[in-house]
């Protein structure tokens, strides 16, 4: 009986009863389930996957939020948290059981406060609007992730996002004071505050991250800081990319900290040099790292680095003296996803190492590539050894994308053996739960799906991600 | 029956088969039982409390620790982790029918790693012999609290510890990579490590600052950094405190970032200048303010504190130009305690409020201290918030202890309400448990409740602490 298919009918009675319910909560263009228009919904950034949900919903308020997953609660209906649907790992990919719910519509600043530095805002506002909200005055909030245009802050929260300037500054953890978020039974709860420190357990670290697991987040605290007078970068190229590992390592240990040490080897540098002409050196590695602060501050670091690389007897080393010319020294760099999409397709991986294996994790990308017949082209934030390898395939050649996806599993992999890390701001998503075996053992991830049983403990939140299927099926199914 | 007192000959076997099981597991000179020796783990640093143990192990590994933890857990035995005693909240407070498990001969270094900055310890190690280990290479091990000399990395942990450089540095929280901890029921768990980030669930967030609910920490990988070039101190006398504290917002809000500003009001200036004879200004309001770096560096943020401090019309302004100037400011500040200590009993509250509540925090203080008839002094971190108001009473007195600690609770509830804290680094414990309704309303607590429940089900790990006895009770008897 189990196991016999339900009846259309049946399906049909409870999808529309759903959708009565979810109408009941909301104005009527808040509730999308037209399957016309839910497509809209059916994938985020990581497009090779697509499912369109049931219906998905846009709530303006915690309440409203509140009153929809408590509905959801009642009926079992799983319950897909979306930003703005930029994520590259498959975070808000739905299944067809279940709504999205998207904070789209919830794009308030509620506070802001320059004497204590925060500013609180709903989770719904983009992450360069809420830099907007507070620039006038001399502030920004430092998390800068490259789809900062359009990525949400409660996607920020949901996948921990960094970004160039997360050397310096940290990442969305390092910056995020509090939350109010919404269980999946409806209960509002408020972590941390604009208050230094929390009692009891600190529950804001194991939500920041936890990729929509635990709950929906409808309004965050976030720290603000007093923008620096100005900055400067200096370009660096290597003959190979050994030493300029070294060097990043040298530069770390010296203990200067950069607002950014941005990462290229060859395939990369000729690719946007092709299609950038940002004037950078024929080499087989690149550097460009940027410091901060006032005139003299900014003198005493680069100062400090030209040392240091001048030991590594770099092919070039360019500060620049212009604006001009930081303008074009930064054009390859912030060209060069695009530049990859106009030779080929490619696969955009995220992963950690300890910054001093970089030579060594860079010599088996550049082995195992060749024994795939597949080009890596190495683009990352070096400093904080977060690295994004781009693997170009061709999407028309019959094998070339699952070869590409299992080359990908094996540098990730790498990437854990070194002592690093799966993922450095993308998540786990759908894309790399399997991967999670590869990272934890079996003690350290029930630990984890234990603090997930007692935020969720139906399971309905974010269905079939972060965690390997078969590690969780047997909580799924109760 | 269930009232019945459990027969005294039931209660000796009980207790000596918890302690041959102990035995069994580790060798004699680690289990004690007898009660002249249990005394010495009576109480920690809140002495005003004390309950004898049944028994204190302290085991050298992690796998001992797991051993331990695994018979407690069979045989229903509570657990009290310990680090250093040193806890001012009585958070290794024992319980009569609880056991001591103690990290004390658990301090030996495990690894240095300077290219990555990091240093993995056990986690008994003191918080000093943490940057005595990497000192001599230019390193340092960044929070500081005060009784570092003597206090554990699994106490800092436990309780988030912070110090007078957490300003710049951040507490442990920002300076913890990863832990191996020991559950209840024995799991030993990785979390964190060397690396950027953690794929799933960051549960090393929750368990720094989980005051010993949540698990046993047994090796901890710290962030170690390279020493500053040089630093210096500047001493400013105000002719009021909100002055003062107007003066830290203004140079909080400009972004300089000093490594320290400690603040001291007139009672706290009196009793130093009685005892350490600093040479300290008769004044209402004191700020220590120090800057590090390179010599440059330290001019120029010296420069526009000075600047933004003259704005307010110091009493006094006094710039150290040497080493011995340096330690004349710093020796009032440092023998703070020490001078209360000459002059009364006191109790050293520990509570956060937004930086710009200060002036307003400390004239509400003035006020309840009027009306209780007892002295306050203030000495705190003020550049994050962090107050430490100490409470003078006579503890011959009869009931002054107890209106002691009515005004400390008051003032607590006082930093809640401002939007800041009741905690800023010495954790909950016994003392403040039954705030925690000030601070959260019962959805809060309840996710708090849950994810303990997942990490310590049968609620065995350091009883009676961080939550309200009533909030818990159904779930201790369970």
């Amino acid at each position: 009986m189990m196991d016999m298919p339900i009846p259309d009918a049946m399906v049909l009675d409870r999808r529309d009863r759903i959708i009565a319910g979810l109408l009941d909560l909301l104005p009527a263009e808040a509730v999308i389930h037209d399957p016309m228009e839910t497509r809209a919904y059916e994938c985020d950034a990581l497009t090779a996957y697509r499912c369109a949900p049931l219906a998905a919903v846009l709530p303006a308020t915690t309440q409203e939020v509140a009153a929809v997953l408590r509905l959801c609660h009642a009926e079992g209906v799983k319950v897909v948290p979306r930003g703005a649907g930029t994520s590259l790992a498959g975070g808000s990919l739905p299944t067809a059981d279940s709504i999205i719910l998207g904070v789209a519509r919830m794009r308030a600043v509620l506070e802001v406060d320059y004497p204590n530095r925060f500013i609180r805002v709903q989770a719904g506002m983009t992450n360069l609007s809420v830099t907007g909200a507070v620039e006038e005055d001399g502030f920004f909030y430092a998390p800068d992730p490259s789809s900062q245009l359009a990525c949400a802050i409660a996607g920020n929260i949901g996948m921990n996002s960094g970004g160039a300037h997360c050397l310096k500054y940290g990442v969305t953890t390092n910056n995020l004071l509090g939350v109010t978020i919404v269980l999946m039974d409806g209960t509002v709860v408020e972590l941390g505050g604009a208050h230094m420190d929390a009692p009891g357990l600190d529950l804001l670290g194991v939500v920041c991250g936890s990729e929509g697991q635990l709950g929906v987040v409808t309004e965050a605290t976030l720290r603000i800081l007093p923008k620096p007078e100005g900055a400067r970068p200096v370009l660096i190229g290597f003959e190979s990319n050994e030493v300029a590992g070294e060097c990043v390592s040298d530069i770390i240990k010296a203990g200067v900290l950069p607002v950014a040490i941005e990462f290229m080897d060859r395939p990369c540098i000729r690719a946007t040099e092709a299609f950038a002409k940002a004037g950078y050196p024929d080499c087989e590695a690149l550097l460009i790292i940027e410091v901060e602060g006032s005139a003299a501050e900014i003198d005493e670091q680069m100062g400090l680095i030209s040392q240091i690389a001048r030991k590594h007897d770099p092919v070039e080393l360019r500060e620049s003296r212009s604006a001009d010319e930081s303008a074009r020294i930064w054009l390859g760099r912030k060209s060069a996803f695009g530049a990859m999409g106009q030779i080929n397709d490619y696969m955009c991986l995220d992963g950690t190492i300890p910054v001093s294996s970089l030579p060594h994790v860079l010599r088996r990308i550049g082995e195992m590539s060749r024994d795939y017949g597949l080009e890596v082209a190495n683009v990352f934030h070096a400093g904080d050894g977060n690295m994004h390898p781009l693997i170009l395939f061709d999407a028309n050649k019959p094998g070339d994308l699952e070869r590409c996806e299992q080359l990908g599993a094996d540098i990730l992999t790498l990437c854990v053996e070194v002592g690093g890390c799966l993922t450095g701001e993308h998540g786990v998503g759908v894309e790399k739960r399997d991967l999670m075996t590869a990272q934890y053992d079996p003690a350290d991830l029930e630990a984890q799906l234990r603090v997930k049983d007692a935020f969720d403990p139906k399971w309905l939140l974010n269905p079939a991600k972060v965690f390997p299927l078969d590690a969780t099926a047997s909580r799924r199914a109760a």
